[in-house]
């Protein structure tokens, strides 16, 4: 695995795939190109998933959103296409991403979607005393 | 589309129509006439929805905020008629608008409405662990 | 409309009646005396309603406000008294008052009172993922 | 009624007896004596009610607070001891009474009690949009 | 003294006229009216000074503030005259006001005045380690 | 009652037996010894029940947090003897304690525990507007 | 000494009177009797001062703190007097006191005074790197 | 038990069994080795079960921790491995362990994971007034 | 003035020479690349400055930012190259930059230059009463 | 240079050896062994220095403080170690290293050292209005 851009996203088997866990991952770091100015655009991701046979690795992700730096990019369609990639290579149980632009001319925002496999139902929180 | 006022809102195609998924946009830069007295109004903007068929174009939605700088307009009514345009325009699953106005005369004002497309419902949120 | 106090609440139509959505209103300056000492009082009022067929005016509602300043008033009467005057200027769906008035001998007071229109209930709060 | 410390409560009628309503009162002035070591103790008092056919007068309130800067009282007797003078006085369809103490020894400690009048249920909280 | 509002401002000795000391007193009940419109204003005010042979008593500062409530004052005056009143009732040796008014037009207005008595000298602040 | 450490907690009737009420009680001032080094442990203990038919003293209560100075003892033991004994002693409604223990090796300690009369119901909270 | 109030102030010698060190105190339970209407004023005391022969004893001066619970004392007169007490009895080098009063007809009042022995010069605050 | 790290994690027995109860564990002090690079990872464990026959000590707990400071781990691996041994250690009735990584490569990592005994239920948790 | 990445920096004539003032920037979006890696480096950089007949025009200083976006850059000498750049096209009569970047390995880094022409003094500042 | 611990400590030619400019490094993942019980210590690093020929590798100072993950040392032993060796390998004009440790037995610690070039004379800071 060289250390450049790349879009493949590697994986590994998830460690214990007889149990629901849960994996938090923020990346301040994705920037992309605007498609219409070709400026670049900046933007925080918040990706949270349930894995199941598979789970993501962490510099192959980093290279993965490297990728993006010299794409155009849709902030809806990128939201989307890097949740599609990232179930596509992981199969997941549930996983959900949120990024969060900075701002450009004056307007803020914010794209969020999550995939839930077939079948797949979460569990009751457990709050204790 | 030139860099100008303009009511019309651009729209595109959604990326991903099979999947429910929110957008947020805020907008700190809203300003308007009172149609009473002729001075400027302040409002931040926060709108959020899960699109349907179309997403509504950033630049020309900041095109179409830029528009009311010189329309007179009543909190109320200005608040449900943005609504009532973005709906119009992108035919959204769900839509909700809070314009949040600067004070004026000592009053602060905030007004929220929102849409729901017939025979939509929103999915229960996963809280992971 | 002069610019004087006045105990006539103005409204006007509800531009978006199809709609059930929500006016927020804050009112830092509210003063009245109090009906035993004859003292000034003051108090912060909140008001948070759902119109039906007709929205209260800002400039009237500021004006009523103004009206109180040489009225004696106690606490508990006058925050009715005033939601009693706005329902019945404005008919809401819904609507809610609270008034959180300066300490007076070392005591604290707030009062709350809310109408609800026959038959009118509220609707599920939609929150997105 | 004198400007004396003073054991009865006075009350009047409430203005408003259709309506279930909240009245929220605040007292960070409470002082009585400790009846082990006759030395002061403070606490900050917050009462919360819905009246039903009489409120309590707030001037006699504070002359009632007043009464117990030279009794001794202990903290649990004297919070049930004042929710019952207010209760018996006012008659609310509801009533709690939080005494927070300042620390003794190192010990810091709350009592909170309530009444509900028999058949009345609370209405539920409507949150708007 | 009667229980009204009044512009004379009662004073009493000061207790103690050896020490140089600081009385430092804030009032967030300032209202008066403005000259142009008739509309309220309202205003926090911060007072602190250093009394020389008289202090002003604090009922009768609170009636001498009252008297405001139905005058007509500009911003800068009736700062200014405030100060010259407060200053000519107890020739104190130093003495700093600040009007902290409320927003009006989308504009914030604080006005700072201070009298210095001829001859009189600060002395130099002691911080303890 | 001698102003010593003891292992005995006195108690008092309930002043108020007809009613659930809640008595909070925090004490940041707990220390004992670690069973294994013989070293200092310090926590914080935040105490809340339901009386029945007796509350305990608070002296008597400081006392038997003072006798522990001495002691050895394991954290999760601890936690439940002082649990135990003011059970004990006061035979409450409800009764829930944390001890909140400081860092001890680079780890950071809490312990709940709670105990509810067999036959007693939490009655519905009362939330209101 | 007995427990009770009492207006003698104890002392006992400076244990380190080769050093300019400071002691600071806070006392958030003063109350006293307005001499004009004769109801309850409370205020939080704040006392630093740097010791020469003498330390004020802190039991004793709770004691003597709890003397003015039914004592009439104006506001300026009784932080002067407090600090002439305390002077007198401790010869300090340096001694500041504030007493910060809680709020009377919507004005809040803090009176600050100070001591300096003579000769006695502050030592400059050591700034470290 | 000698003073290093070691693997084995010792227990004793639960001290109070009758009882659900909840133990918290913080350790701001994980440090392992990155299995790719061989170099350090850190992250901060948060710990909470509720015990049956078993507790975990704590001081054995700080030497399986520190055992980590020379093992390779994969953030997910490592998480779900500890748990593992807890669970297999002290067989607890409810346990759950996050795992807070510092920044890798602009990434940060979460990762939480839980074990249920079977046929055990939380109970409702109390809220009281 | 294409929109592009460009290195020249655009100036236009300081509107008001007579007087000293000061200009300040912030820019979160600076993106480089790491010389000896190859992977991007992220900053943000805040800027502030004294012009003297020359300011830096904004959108030409975006454009110099975004030309770094594919350049190999060490964090100390990016800072003073960028410094140097813009004093070499604005010779201002003072300028700060501070750069401060995104953690890499675990470790966090600030570079702060500044430039102040021959002769120029910053003037003491006003404190006003 | 291979990724592995090494107390070599590689430096590069200053680029701006002109300039008084500002370095700010920090390090929150320090860790070394306590050399009286071999257990594991903590501490997050802040350097600031000004360099004059030579500025410190950052990659070759992560492993350079990596080299101690395995050394015992003591809190102000390391503290000026490190600082010893910064200066030699950097010979900077001004450096400053605090470290900051983790609670040991209660007990914060914090050493600050520093070092400046003889000759060397640190320029006014310039506060701009």
């Amino acid at each position: 695995m060289a250390n450049q851009p790349a879009r493949d996203l590697e994986v590994f088997p998830n460690p214990e795939q007889a149990r629901d866990y849960t994996i938090r991952i923020s990346i301040p770091e994705f920037t992309c190109l605007c498609p219409k100015t070709g400026q670049p655009d900046f933007a925080t991701l918040h990706l949270e998933y349930i894995p199941d046979r598979l789970c993501v690795e962490l510099k192959a992700l980093k290279q993965y959103i490297w990728w993006y730096r010299d794409q155009g990019a849709f902030h809806e369609a990128v939201t989307n296409q890097m949740l599609d990639d990232l179930v596509a290579a992981t199969q997941p149980r549930f996983m959900r991403l949120l990024a969060d632009f900075n701002v450009r001319g004056g307007i803020y925002t914010k794209v969020t979607a999550e995939y839930r496999a077939e079948g797949w139902q979460p569990s009751t929180k457990v709050e204790l005393a």
